[in-house]
């Protein structure tokens, strides 16, 4: 075996088998393999496919390129979950300290904000203190102690997928969805997940554009899960325009807090009780699904999923206090619509870009981000405005900010008839 | 415009423009352009093919990637050949010092052996003495004082096709014949040349297998080489056994020689005359290629192009002495076979094995070539042989070569049916 005749294969169009993709996925994780030579079989996957079987074997050959989370000490069943990525996306925030509320082990590892989509990670890391970088001792001693812990991936696990992740950036290979499918799953496997929750975000403002490519991503990543023995639910979300008021970093702790508190933004309601249902529906906790949305609604009216939150803080050295107090930007601008009518649309694609330009996002990874600036959307889709109303508010350090106004008027369209209602979740897998 | 925005093109199968083929290339040749960006459009292209526009687009970048010759100020018409490469294919060493010897020009630049296949270049070498790296001043002096130059190539010349054609042999795209008809003629291009004739060889000694593919590439380049207003004649040679009796360094000096002073094999003679008698016509010497044949067998005849050569050898500080008492190696051993009839097929790939065994080639760039070493062919396709009679002879500096002999000996076919006429000129396109 070597890897110009591997190569040659998936070049004419042959499937490899199991041997070949460890072959390729070990020698290029040690730098046997050239970056040019995964570059050109990253291509001839991108352009003549693979079936599930050798997506299922590239996904767990990825997932065991190096260290893997072994959580079976904890609980037998491990759940995870995962976003796609999104404007405005603080699900992740919300949903894990309820399911931690009801004694289901939370074990997640979160990535950090690129382009226009944020990163959990980032958003945590506004709250003075918290540390993202604790050991996987501390990690797993928090687990088993509150039940909790959030933090950045380590760069151990899976370091095949950060390798090729890197390539495709560079090699025009980012949206083909079987790598983005096993790309995903085999983080999640190297974690030790057994059962997977996946949010997968879909239009303007998300990776996915239409819903037609997020089905198929789903149905994928389910397929792979099933061929893996990991049991996976896909709920596909609405991201043509942000989920929730908030966008920017201290700005989401602040929704979250607030939902996590029992004030929830209608479409983060939708969201979060879909989403935990079904975690807890995996769990075992009950296949009652509305059932279970009453459940999560108790723990959150009990003050015991704000309570898990703050446990979480403080144990990852993060200042509980400063939940209650949180910092804000130099200037809060309104911005006003001109137009009275309906909104009929705010593309997220666009108020992403703008939060970008204010500092709250990175361009490229070295950036560094302002965790206090963003922007809070008091009116979204469907919402009825008079002219002059404040449609929204600009959180910025800089005062020169005509042309995030600018982006974020041109990001809503108002017209005079009512729009068909919104969709919040636009299918389950 | 961005190398990102070019791979996708290719990759999704659109045409890319003039502007966007030289984009890759400058940036590429600059070292802008990483080596696994390359090899993702390489791959995309092997893939989703070019057209001829593309193709001669391709030509001309890599063509002008570096330094170009000027010839004009020699002559109006610069003649070029060329051969895919071959197993004792010394054709280039009889055909252009007859064609000095007609007055046209001849400014050649050769490549050196790799795998079964020699190169002008290492037989050149050795003759004691004889430098093909002499500047490029020297060797357009030698053209006008002599007539004639053969040097080795540059590596200022066309060094984008340098760089691809190694990046090739690693991805698995050697074998692609848009990508080797560009690499060929970028070199022709870059080293002048306005008119060319190409050997395209083909056969289990060469790199087209099959006559379908050597139709293929013979007419993609001289498609090339219309857009790019230069005339060009492809002839496909048969090489399925070697060319002529010698393969081996010294061993085919001496039969160039033998063959420049009249004694000439009969496939040598076929091919030497009829790539000769294009070159006469599209320099400009009679269109009546039956004429021309009788005028190169004239200048054998008349010692005028053995002269050539000798002066050649001459004005590249070889010792022209050396041409009359050739250097032999140390052993000189008889290959006799065991069965009597008619030799049916004489594996050529077999025979460049061999040869390679004994020393007369490279395997990896860095070998160093045995010059006196080789196989010497007694008897070829359509001979009758009787059993113990001597079929070759190996010219070899190592003792053991029981193993040479024997692949020598399988490379021979015998039966007892005379075969088919062998033809050594398949086409001419």
């Amino acid at each position: 075996m070597n890897i110009i005749e591997i190569i040659s294969k998936k070049r004419d169009k042959k499937r490899l088998s199991k041997e070949e993709i460890e072959y390729f996925i070990k020698g290029y994780t040690k730098g046997e393999i050239t970056d040019y030579q995964a570059a050109a079989l990253v291509m001839a996957i991108y352009i003549n496919g693979m079936d599930y079987e050798e997506i299922k074997d590239l996904t767990l050959a990825m997932a065991n390129s190096g260290e893997t989370l072994d959580l079976s000490d904890i609980s037998k069943t491990i759940i995870d979950k995962h976003s796609s990525g999104g404007v405005g996306d603080k699900i992740t925030l919300i949903v894990m300290p309820i399911i931690a509320s009801f004694g289901i082990p939370v074990a997640k590892m979160s990535g950090r904000g690129l382009g226009i989509t944020g990163g959990t990670i980032d958003k945590l890391e506004s709250i003075p203190g918290y540390r993202t970088d604790i050991s996987l001792e501390e990690f797993k001693n928090n687990i088993k102690e509150i039940g909790i812990s959030l933090i950045g991936q380590t760069k151990d696990l899976a370091p095949a997928d950060k390798k090729i992740y890197a390539l495709r950036d560079t090699i025009a290979c980012t949206d083909n969805i079987p790598l983005i499918a096993s790309s995903i799953m085999s983080k999640k496997i190297a974690a030790g997940a057994n059962k997977l929750v996946l949010e997968v975000t879909c239009g303007s403002g998300a990776f996915m554009k239409n819903q037609e490519e997020a089905e198929e991503l789903s149905t994928l990543m389910k397929k792979i899960g099933e061929l893996a023995g990991i049991e996976t639910v896909c709920v596909i979300t609405n991201m043509d325009e942000p989920i929730g008021k908030a966008v920017g970093n201290s700005l989401e702790i602040e929704e979250a807090v607030q939902a996590l508190k029992g004030k929830m933004q209608e479409d983060v309601k939708q969201v979060v009780l879909t989403i935990a249902s079904y975690i807890l529906k995996l769990a075992g906790y009950g296949n009652d699904l509305e059932e279970n949305k009453r459940k999560v609604l108790e723990k959150i009216q009990s003050g015991e999923a704000y309570e898990k939150f703050t446990q979480l803080v403080e144990k990852q050295y993060g200042d509980v206090e400063y939940l209650n107090n949180i910092k804000k930007a130099k200037y809060i601008v309104p911005v006003r619509n001109e137009k009275s009518g309906y909104i009929t649309k705010l593309n997220a694609e666009q108020i992403g870009k703008a939060s970008l330009e204010l500092g709250a996002g990175r361009m490229k990874k070295e950036d560094e981000i302002d965790h206090t600036v963003g922007i809070i959307l008091e009116k979204k889709i469907g919402s009825k405005v008079d002219a002059g109303e404040t449609i929204a508010y600009i959180h910025s350090n800089k005062e020169n900010i005509d042309e995030v106004k600018q982006k974020i008027l041109s990001a809503y369209k108002i017209d005079a008839e009512k729009p068909e209602e919104y969709k919040h979740i636009l299918n389950i897998i």
